[in-house]
């Protein structure tokens, strides 16, 4: 929310569980492990339209009711039937130009979700973070949200780093922004997000899984110019287009 | 939990709602400013009996019922009736030898009695730092809980910078141990307890209110030697003794 004397703030919420008891005009949800910077790198691949939804069997309706492409993860794989997975490395080459897709991940699309009609919801990572910092400084008034784990109940310690670099370049946007306690220590990690990412359990999982290729893809920064915001959501479900301009 | 291997395991919760979602055999609760610095204090002044009680009116009745003295606050002061403050400056000089007492604050009493009946609840601070970390060490499998603002659902900086000293002295005596995401993070702030602490929302608030000498207390580590420990539980409130051991 808007700070006591109307000046904008910024917050970092260290799960979806959290950020449920914020206030903002746009929350930008980070699953820097592998959801949205999956969405990011879909949109900049010219990805048209996407549902994000946290049932699986509905996941799978909606892509054959809607003609959609199907992408996701059940423990960091493809589900039986998925067209994709949740992997950036692998979404950057997919064939989705002017394609509409349906994605489904433990974390991420439950945390956007979550989230849906509380305000403008982002998703954002290091691979769209100039494009998410300069589109959320425009509102003013942002809450920044880890995914976390075990359904946005769980801190993790790679989305609260990549989060940090996200209010620091906000921050950069906003001069005199009030910022909230867990902003303050974001910003502590953002240097070390690398670091971070890599020691934390989530990252030591995707490695074992055989995705060091993705984690390095994570970490880079501005590979995708989009936006993905919300236009549309319903109960599981939320419609993101770039720029929320569908 | 113990991890895979079965070794000891050390994690920290950035709020009382996410260690609803965690499981270990001890819960070090961490009220930096102030109630679990007063808890410490006031065992350490010769109290023999603490009720934490997570509704007011629930406070003045059991205090009435049992002739105990009433601690606590609302917004940072004493309400009408109470004894006392939450003040662990106050604490350390109130004629409490040999008596029992009841304790409601806002979050601290709260999150103690959330985590009720789900292992051993501790309350622990930077005064009874070594006590607590040495009890905690024996358990070997702990969460070190923040108790956070707005009843446990907000993060709090000074809760985590605090928690993460606790966690380095448990993990000094746990070689081997495995760190969750939490813990490494906290790890990371224990080194600056003193300023993540002044520089967050509640220390400001807290020394906008005049209490900057406890602030001041707050941050001196083993001044107390007490390990108050829950030993009996209800709707409400949970009853702590030093060294559970009644």
């Amino acid at each position: 929310m808007l700070d006591a004397l109307g000046m904008p703030s910024i917050e970092v919420a260290a799960t979806a569980g959290e950020a449920l008891h914020l206030e903002a005009r746009a929350f930008v949800v980070v699953d820097l492990l592998r959801a949205t910077t999956t969405i990011a790198t879909l949109f900049e691949a010219g990805l048209r339209d996407l549902l994000a939804v946290s049932d699986i069997e509905q996941a799978r309706e909606y892509a054959r009711r809607d003609g959609r492409l199907l992408f996701g993860e059940v423990g960091g794989l493809p589900p039986p039937g998925f067209d994709f997975g949740n992997s950036p490395v692998e979404a950057a080459t997919a064939p989705v130009r002017g394609e509409r897709a349906v994605l489904f991940t433990t974390n991420g699309t439950t945390a956007l979700c979550a989230l849906a009609g509380r305000g403008k919801v982002i998703a954002g990572a290091l691979a769209n973070l100039g494009a998410v910092a300069s589109a959320a400084a425009e509102l003013s008034d942002i809450a920044i949200v880890c995914a976390g784990e075990d359904g946005g109940r769980r801190f993790a310690l790679e989305d609260f780093a990549a989060a940090g670099v996200i209010a620091g370049q906000v921050a950069a946007r906003l001069p005199g922004a009030s910022l909230g306690d867990g902003a303050l220590l974001a910003l502590r990690c953002a240097t070390d997000v690398d670091s971070l990412a890599r020691m934390s359990a989530h990252g030591r999982a995707t490695a074992a899984l055989g995705f060091e290729r993705d984690i390095t893809f994570a970490l880079r920064t501005d590979t995708s110019r989009a936006v993905p915001t919300s236009v549309e959501w319903g109960p599981g479900w939320i419609r993101l287009v770039d720029g929320g301009v569908a």
